[in-house]
């Protein structure tokens, strides 16, 4: 199949913008006129430290990154964050509060959705702390087990002096995320609950929805971390944003009863080496600033978000039409729904299948719904543009109407 | 400037074959003809497992490894692996040997150059057992604190039943190797000091050297690990050769005192999965695969052991001859020398600052010696040609005749 005859609506990896894999091809057999391909340069030279640079600058200045905080690029997946954060956050917590035991110690952990629930698993397996749930979205779901809402303001109970508090902004396989919206609305991250705390813990998964919008109280953030593979280049590199005062000793914390911290994992080492504590993951690394350059040039952030908004809006329009003509079911509720993540079932089991293969043979591609939960999850990342959206509205209307007796 | 007026003698990250980068220029743009490109396809898909697949039986008939040994692909590079090995042949020796303090559970190390230093180092700081430095290269050599030799076999301090037996195949920075030669060649790793151990726990470093030549033993081993960024491909990816018996419940481990592993860095996680527990650098992998099939249609490993033999053969004779004019001074004893990374000194800095401008000012870019160390460090990996060897040799010649009276 022509790459112009398919839509790649997949949860990431995902769609990357042509034009940026077309200048992408170019820099791996020649990279910036050296003679020598991307992946084939010297991570310690003049040229990929100027990659570096700008990358950083592309995500400080489009997410409006404080001098509180350093931009950070590490090795692997949002999954090896799942690690670090807990050793990073409990390293900090026993320099701070040596006296406590691990009992005492507490993570506090939003569950929203499955990336949430082995966030908090991990934390558990890892120990050196007591995990809190905060809120488990389950508890307030109709059948009491679905991940299909956020759970409201008052269901959140927060830790005195915890070492973390962990959400995640889009939970990717579930289609829950938090609203945009301001943080009295009830299914906001109600930051508001962090006010008492000086420095609130406060780390989020923003895997699936980092640059999609502008981040709400982003400088109140411990820690901010997204993997690569959503909207911004090509698995193997994760984004960090991390407070200056989470860059700790962590062998410091380790002489005191913390868990060691590999070395590889350890904030500090990434933040005092401008993430060249080793070789990093160049190709993402590349890939990532054209698609944030690409970005930029189009408008940034904020053309972005007005973008996003306005996609999501007709696709859960001509969803719910469907579901009022009982051929679609959407999962969340109204109030809770991804923007980057449209997940619903078919009102059969033959539908959804007929949707997906209908789907696939006209180029709408990778619709299926994550095997953990099946039916149907349509990916809307920044590089789907507002046309691919308008040709998917079209395709689900017709299809409404092949569905549905006139 | 043109790829074709350069060669690449960098260290890693380091030349690719062209012909491999123009075909991942097609696939980055669509893959195999699902109109999706390499970076955009799920992981989940059956034409990545059929791509991971694919590398994994590049590697293992390349190097015959046995059913014995599983062959893993990680997030990261070999900085990573300093760590993983660590908790995850800690785990295993608890498993085996609960009663030990960490006191009595040693590891041995031989330290042959910086990058073992640095693993023993990450291996102390780690804590859970004892480092034990089997034999250090800078109590052989002349001055005292110079990598420049593999030590002899009768200086190796193994310990009875250590965690773990780790050392280097080939030393970047110092180009320092273990002989290609019968066990009882005195700079070839001595595997007959191993043979009283039925399972010796052997870890070596392969990152330098993964697919140059043959690997000695290589069912003798518990764990060979290479990050990509030499021989193989892009950044981002390390591949791993594990037995089977390595692939440990580090939880277990850790219910019995020993350090918790981080989800990603545990060995038995990434088996379980087929290396697929969480998203994989498959950009690296990609290309692996183009590298290692590549070579295969090209003779296969035994063609590049020779070819490589032959080109540090030119190489060094050339060297060898500027060292008789007083021109340049090998840095490693013969017989310990790498066959990937040349290192030397000029007899001056000048000559050194002489030899590295004029060689990139004929395109022969990146032979800088590592910053440690300073001086000259030609890289020769598989994806530099005889052709390009020659145009080194013919070089280094001219340079010779322009530094000596007749
Ligand atoms: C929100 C979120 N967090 C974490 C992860 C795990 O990322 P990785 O596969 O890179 O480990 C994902 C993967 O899709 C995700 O969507
Ligand atoms: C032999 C060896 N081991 C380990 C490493 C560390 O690899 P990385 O930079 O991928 O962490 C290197 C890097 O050059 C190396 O040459």
């Amino acid at each position: 199949m022509e790459r112009s005859q398919v839509i790649n609506f997949g949860p990431g990896p995902s769609a990357l913008p042509e034009s940026v894999l077309e200048e992408a091809t170019k820099g791996l057999i020649n990279y910036n006129g050296t003679g020598i391909g991307i992946t084939e340069i010297s991570h310690r030279s003049k040229d990929f430290a100027a990659l570096t640079a700008k990358l950083e600058e592309l995500v400080r200045t489009q997410l409006e990154v404080p001098s509180t905080h350093v931009v950070l690029f590490a090795q692997g997946g949002g999954s090896a964050q799942f690690s670090s954060v807990v050793l990073n956050m409990l390293a900090r917590h026993r320099l701070l509060h040596p006296e406590l035991s691990d009992e005492q110690r507490v993570m506090d952990y939003v569950v929203t959705g499955s990336w949430t629930k082995k966030a908090a698993e991990e934390a558990r397996r890892l120990g050196g702390g007591r995990v809190n749930v905060v809120a488990d979205s389950r508890e307030h779901s109709a059948d009491g087990k679905s991940f299909d809402n956020i759970p409201p303001h008052e269901a959140f109970k927060l830790s005195p002096d915890p070492a973390l508090i962990y959400y995640c902004d889009n939970e990717t396989v579930d289609g829950v995320q938090f609203a945009y919206a301001a943080e009295d609305s009830p299914t906001a991250f109600p930051f508001h609950l962090l006010k008492n705390q000086t420095l609130p813990p406060l780390v989020g998964d923003y895997s699936s929805s980092f640059m999609s919008r502008p981040i709400p109280h982003l400088a109140d953030h411990a820690i901010i971390f997204a993997g690569a593979q959503k909207n911004i280049g090509p698995a193997g590199l994760t984004i960090l944003i991390v407070r200056n005062d989470c860059l700790v000793d962590v062998d410091a914390a380790a002489k005191l009863g913390a868990t060691p911290v590999p070395l590889t994992m350890a904030y500090k080492t990434l933040a005092d080496s401008t993430s060249l504590y080793n070789t990093p993951p160049m190709f993402s690394m590349y890939v990532s600033a054209l698609v944030l350059e690409n970005m930029k040039n189009r408008g940034g952030l904020n053309t972005f978000e007005a973008m996003n908004r306005r996609k999501q809006e007709k696709v859960y329009a001509a969803l719910k039409d469907g579901e009022g003509k009982g051929v679609f079911r959407l999962r969340v509720r109204d109030g809770s729904r991804s923007w980057m993540n449209v997940v619903f079932r078919g009102a059969t089991e033959d539908i959804e299948k007929e949707f997906l293969a209908s789907g696939e043979s006209q180029g709408l591609k990778a619709m299926k719904g994550h095997r953990s939960i099946g039916g149907i999850r349509i990916s809307l990342y920044n590089a789907i543009t507002e046309e691919q959206v308008d040709r998917l509205v079209a395709f689900i209307r017709e299809f409404l109407a092949q569905h549905t007796t006139p």
